[in-house]
């Protein structure tokens, strides 16, 4: 199989392979200011996010929200040239109604922290674009929703793998048939948490790695089919003797049927090393990624068409997270609908809660 | 990753990386003679396991069974050499206990025919090599059992992967630690069935593609972890319209959760053309087997004892199928327990049988 080059497979340039309906870099109209993003939570992703708009037109940092705001605020003030006015603590917080250069939130906190934060950037008059999972449980997604639309933000959740252009690739040759009808999927995501870690403690994280993992296969197979899953099946396993997985389970297997008679088998855990992956099989082929979910470094694999197809993803971390902050700036600046909505944040949460009440006690 | 060579990876000949203790074709002592099998039913996988004997000196076909003794049988006893007198058709097949030539037979039958021949061919005094799966339900089982048991034959159901050299290496790397501890395995094996096809009739067949092809990953994680599963999720799919999918289904996803706290989630189809795959995931790392189940080209691949591993199997179909006739025609001569034996057939069904029963109605 021949490996797709730099020049053939663009990425997010949209050139080569029809790119054209892809997710794409929103670049800002010439002249406009950028949208203003403020970051709350200045762990890992925030980092993240924040670096994923270095040289972007469209989205830039305005505001720092964090705990530590002489260590980290002042730091990463510096670093993105904000003023040191527009650095919050999570008490100070509310008064950002009044920065006029902050025209969305950027909530990289723990799930737990989600709903409180949305519920506060909503009443502060902010646009919100949120981590996922979007909240610990549906009723918090709900009120989220309702929040946001009550006091007219755009909210967002970040499912980047949506912005992907690799996937967007295979979402295409699905649905042009080139894989026959799909019929079934596989997917798993596997990551190591350490004893202490955020998301082993259950009032921060909702429950163990379906919220932080198994939610990117969730997630991919609801955006291919566009259907929401009608049943479902879990089985819980915690192997490890001691206290790491002492609030939330080590890990799920999940299936779910869907409507139209797909069916699908997920997997996740927090003990695990091993490569994501992603299955999706179609009466005439199959294609593959693996890995799947990583931030870069993205491999799709099999048959479409009736050619086989190998096409590794040339783009660089973080530019999942660029086309995201992108989007959404577009989407604020436009007035439009951001592709992944508070609603579909909630159908995940919605599926999770059915998959933990089938596996009952959540740890086992 | 480095693809070890032939050189490097001798298969079947039990030279390089430590395959003392793999599976290793069984050479019959110096001027003894070679077992007799008489092949039953003549389909391809008959076909494949006479071929598979040609050449060994362990291991050779001396009688024919089958509906079509003038077509199948005269053809195939000219080419092995086969005297007619040694063609028998289903309804003379009893008279075999007379034909000294014959010390065992090969089952290639429907599945839904094992039970007969199995207990016919006890009757008549001959050793029993049966496909997998072992039979229609569970009491058939047993009863095969029971007769092998009460006639003093032996019973050996045909596992091809537990005689598979690069298997046996995995095996060795898991048990040696060099994963670290095994928390889950995902496995999947599909395969398009024409309408008509016998594996679509349930009386012959047994049920759906479980029986067929998620019997290749059920086996493979009973054996590697050593225990029996003991509870179940299933999810059945049937997209297709039309007849095809009438007395089977078209698809099924179920979960086993093991003892030791080991889950599993596996996947088959008769819809679906993909490759077969099979995952296992461990606290240091995970290796993956894609293709997993197929008859040559099997691949192993990811890491253990903190290095790449990328494998590929050197040998050539129907290596699978000599080791397996050779390995029975060696407990047969020597008096001894074969490794995949009449149990291990009886508690695939008997998982097969609680995967049904989780997942409801067995067409959906």
């Amino acid at each position: 199989m021949k490996t797709i080059s730099r020049r053939e497979f663009a990425g997010v340039s949209a050139a080569g392979l029809g790119l054209a309906a892809l997710p794409v870099r929103a670049q800002a109209p010439a002249g406009s200011k950028p949208v203003g993003y403020a970051a709350i939570g200045l762990g890992t992703i925030s980092e993240i996010f924040m670096r994923s708009c270095e040289g972007s037109s469209s989205a830039k940092i305005t505001a720092l929200v964090t705990g530590h705001p002489k260590e980290k605020g002042e730091k990463f003030a510096a670093q993105y040239g904000i003023p040191l006015t527009s650095i919050y603590t999570y008490e100070t917080f509310d008064r950002i109604r009044d920065n006029k250069d902050v025209d969305a939130v950027y909530i990289g906190l723990p799930n737990g922290m989600h709903r409180e934060f949305t519920l506060r950037a909503a009443a502060a008059g902010k646009h919100v674009l949120c981590e996922k999972p979007m909240a610990n449980t549906s009723a918090e997604c709900r009120e989220m929703i309702e929040a946001c639309r009550k006091a007219a933000v755009k909210l967002m959740i970040a499912y980047r793998i949506q912005y992907e252009p690799l996937w967007a690739e295979a979402v295409r040759m699905i649905r042009a048939g080139e894989i026959g009808e799909v019929e079934s999927f596989q997917g798993g995501f596997f990551n190591q948490q350490r004893a202490g870690a955020w998301r082993l403690n259950k009032k921060l994280a909702g429950g163990g790695p379906i919220f932080d993992l198994g939610v990117y296969p969730l997630n991919a197979i609801r955006m291919i089919t566009g259907e929401e899953p009608k049943s479902f099946t879990g089985i819980i396993g915690t192997r490890e003797a001691g206290d790491r997985f002492a609030e939330v389970e080590q890990s799920m297997e999940w299936g779910m049927k869907f409507p139209s008679g797909i069916i699908a088998s997920c997997s996740c855990s927090y003990g695990a090393r091993a490569p994501g992956y992603f299955r999706i099989n179609g009466s005439n082929s199959g294609l593959i990624f693996e890995p799947a979910f990583n931030y870069d470094g993205l491999r799709l694999r099999g048959m479409a068409a009736g050619k086989p197809v190998d096409i590794a993803s040339p783009n660089k971390h973080p530019y999942m997270f660029t086309i995201q902050a992108e989007h959404f700036a577009n989407c604020v600046r436009s007035n439009e609908q951001p592709r992944s909505t508070g609603e579909d944040g909630l159908k995940d949460i919605l599926a999770i809660e059915a998959i933990y009440k089938a596996a009952g006690s959540p740890i086992a």
